[in-house]
């Protein structure tokens, strides 16, 4: 009870929150090659010299509560509809020319198309043959493109993201920011968060949110995850306001152990006209942002409660008081004999019943009293009254 | 109380949980057919003969802990920012040439565009006239369209979706994933969730997912609805956490029962250049994916609590006993009589005052006692028992 | 007690509620000007002669439970991958052509690209030296475009959204709608929401959520910002449940007086091929629609509950008399003579011990009183203290 009272502050009620976040991630990352440089297998020859910006890499450009940043990119670009032969890797994919399995107008298990029936050499491996399909052609070579065993975009660590999140404590009606009026624009555009010489600092550069997690960003980059940014308002209001201030702090949320289908990633166009289109497979970082936060105040009524439950437990002492009297100690037949006494109740007639009853019993000492001289007058005289 | 801490595991702690969630749709499907076979009263031809891959209908691309796939797609193809007729079903489009109600420079109620001021004839039913305006031309016209009655997507039915959820329990430091480690890549890629034969699989089939929900797939598909995909997490790690596996439930989450703006769809636009652009209104269903949990583990404190609580209600015996005996027995009469008896108090003085404090009676008659020889013999009577 | 069992509904097991929500706006605006007119300064001459319709100004196009509306825009179009003069805002950017400090292959700072390595003249202000980028070209002048001291889009200010809110409470298997049955199309096409006049009705004007949020919709459009419609259903299903109607309100969810990082805007871009793009940098109002809600039944279990902790308290009134009685009467002294007084016990043996056991005090005064002299004795030598 009085670990529920103190320690846990129950004589405060709480306000639960109402939160909001919005994110502005910045930084610029250049790539200077050709798929032919780092893996020959490629079938389609993409040029990655290009400058990648927000606009980029950041996808979808705005989401509620979180934000995505491309580490990794296979970029199969000018794909139309149109016919080509299907990627051997996808299973039934390869056939046998001399006894086609090919089954026109059937799509190809997990596969990017409908088979058109023809059985064609494939345009990676000539010594395969695979099912020709109606798809976006070429299809996409799925293969996960490294620069010297780093994603494409590892540069995204230096990238910085600004974090705004705005709470209220309906109950209070107060509302926080992480962004204290104390700090200034030119504050604001030169600080970098730091667990301890920068705490209040809402910029985040995302290598710093990963390695904070306990994660290599590289690692993370090849195949992207999920982290999470936990903003914790724990605040007191029985002190100034001014001391509500965020506490942040970052999980991974994926499994970095899996053994399978590891990381995060999906697909996305850009269509330049009905007929054309680039597919991106985008590997990347998922940053979910959790805002967690109660806000405390002294009030009556809890604490009030808290007493009422905690004394419930109080009844046990007496139980157990007369059990060890009754049961355990070495003069329990005694204290027995005490406690359960028989007792003669004398009812309206005036006759002696025997009775069990055990309040009766009590009284019965009481009205014993009866011809105790005084306590009888007195009865008497209560009666006439 | 025995519920509570037996049936409701009134023992343990319990941890809530954080989850991270991240999904991928597998498929392809196939339309082939002009707008023009199906239905007559297009104004727009539009060429359905192509395929639709995952980048095609997932929109947007990627989102959190849910996922949109297109089922119905009405095409406006080519759309420049121009002159053209409104829409005649849009309320007040409708124009009399003698008698010119369109005002130049104002939007049409609910519509399209900016009216240009002219009345002309309607680009669909060359019989009615209708006001010009100013907007991405030709407008949209919005029909729903069916093949055989059957959605346009309607072999979405059989597209698959794995779903990557996991789950950590801060309190107890346990992390869970619903891919098993004992499954092999293998498995993932032919198994396939089924609620009996399989419920350890990750990979479901659309189809199934709404089929769980009690809901026709080709119903749903032509006007697009919400299916929530329940995870949940219930787990005693009293016992190996091994056994923390979660349950899939599947759940229609809008009204498939609405007389009115039943099911969902949205619009978005594909840009090919600054005044050229391809609107799709799509209709579709929107899986979210919602993950419960909690973990139990053993633990004193919430225990006590719960006796104490519980016990808390026995105090209701005693006043119900008394109740009874004073109020409701035969014998009331005389038990209140006794209960409430006058009685004097002698105070330091020895004189004797009326009181009519209750506790004081009670001490009252333990020390007048004294003089009461009936007590006295039957104690002894009872003693030489 | 009685307060929690009865103005708090202790009598009722409560529901949770299981949600979806989907929105539809509509509207149309129109702009009709070039940057040159409303801002001398700018370098990229943009046309905004243009109709912006719903897939244009809602991105992205759909989100769960949420959605995004476009108040104000800053176009660059027509950017491709090349090299340009960096923007003389960047940090970092302005450099000295005698003293060049742009280092070739490093990104600028917060900047747009990679720098080159030269010198140039600023394409803004010919009198400023900024350093060359390879990055998408032309780099946007960001300036916050006003007509007339209003956003671009200030129309927006009359769009509608239709609000669909599902909302299942699991425990009854009771399923509400925010569409009432009772209204029909017309009446959904025609009505709008008001407080007061028309609080049935799922179709919002814009401008009206804002204001009923209490902002200023001109102001907020300027810079952007989030609003939460916030939509509750507090339903007692010991009623009928067609009385179960939500209640809507609405609430700025960032703060309106930010001195530092006002409002919410994001980039995004239009690719018209793998090397050309518009670049948009859109202010607007992400409007969040949070769905609270529970149902009441009644219920017996909550009721003993609530009962149980609520007699827990009772326990304190008797400890609180004693205290008063003992400590704070006039006549406390003899009170606690009384409560406490030394007292014989005579063991098996029928000799007399002292015992210091209250509850066998008690006991001792109910038959042993009356032979022992010595209590009398005892209390008087106690009165005579």
């Amino acid at each position: 009870m009085g670990v529920a009272i103190i320690y846990m502050k129950g004589y405060q009620t709480f306000s639960s929150i109402e939160s909001s976040t919005t994110t502005k991630v910045k930084g610029a990352a250049y790539t200077n090659f050709s798929t032919k440089e780092f893996n020959p297998h490629l079938r389609n020859i993409e040029d990655y010299r290009r400058i990648w910006d927000v606009a980029d890499y950041v996808v979808p450009p705005s989401e509620s509560g979180s934000f995505f940043v491309t580490t990794n990119i296979v970029i199969t670009s000018n794909q139309t509809q149109s016919t080509c032969p299907e990627d051997p890797e996808i299973p039934g994919a390869v056939c046998d020319p001399n006894n086609n399995t090919c089954q026109a107008g059937t799509p190809t298990l997990l596969g990017n198309g409908m088979m058109t029936g023809a059985c064609v050499t494939s345009d990676i491996n000539s010594k395969t043959n695979v099912c020709e399909i109606y798809a976006w052609c070429p299809v996409e070579q799925d293969l996960n493109p490294l620069i010297k065993n780093k994603a494409l975009l590892s540069a995204s660590k230096n990238f910085t993201v600004l974090i705004k999140n705005f709470v209220e404590f309906p109950k209070f009606n107060i509302r926080r920011r992480n962004i204290l009026d104390t700090s200034n624009k030119t504050y604001l555009r030169g600080c970098h968060y730091h667990p301890r010489t920068n705490p209040a600092c809402p910029i985040f550069v995302l290598g710093e949110i990963v390695a904070e997690a306990g994660e290599d960003y590289d690692a993370m980059a090849t195949k992207g995850g999920v982290i999470a940014i936990i903003i914790e308002w724990d605040c007191n209001f029985d002190y100034d306001e001014n001391y509500c201030i965020p506490k942040y702090s970052f999980r991974r949320l994926d499994d970095p152990k899996a053994k399978l289908a590891k990381g995060w990633n999906f697909r996305f166009a850009n269509y330049f006209s009905d007929n054309t289109r680039s597919l991106y497979k985008v590997y990347g970082i998922k940053y979910v942002v959790i805002v967690h936060g109660k806000g405390g105040k002294f009030n009556f009524v809890p604490l009030l409660i808290n007493i009422g439950s905690g004394l419930g437990l109080l009844a046990v002492a007496t139980v157990i008081g007369d059990i060890i009297v009754l049961y355990v100690l070495k003069k329990r037949k005694y204290y027995r004999s005490k406690k359960f006494q028989l007792a003669f109740v004398e009812d309206e007639e005036g006759s002696c019943k025997d009775k069990t009853d055990l309040a009766v019993r009590k009284r019965k000492n009481e009205n014993c009293n009866s011809d105790c001289p005084e306590t009888f007058k007195l009865n008497e005289s209560q009666q006439t009254k």
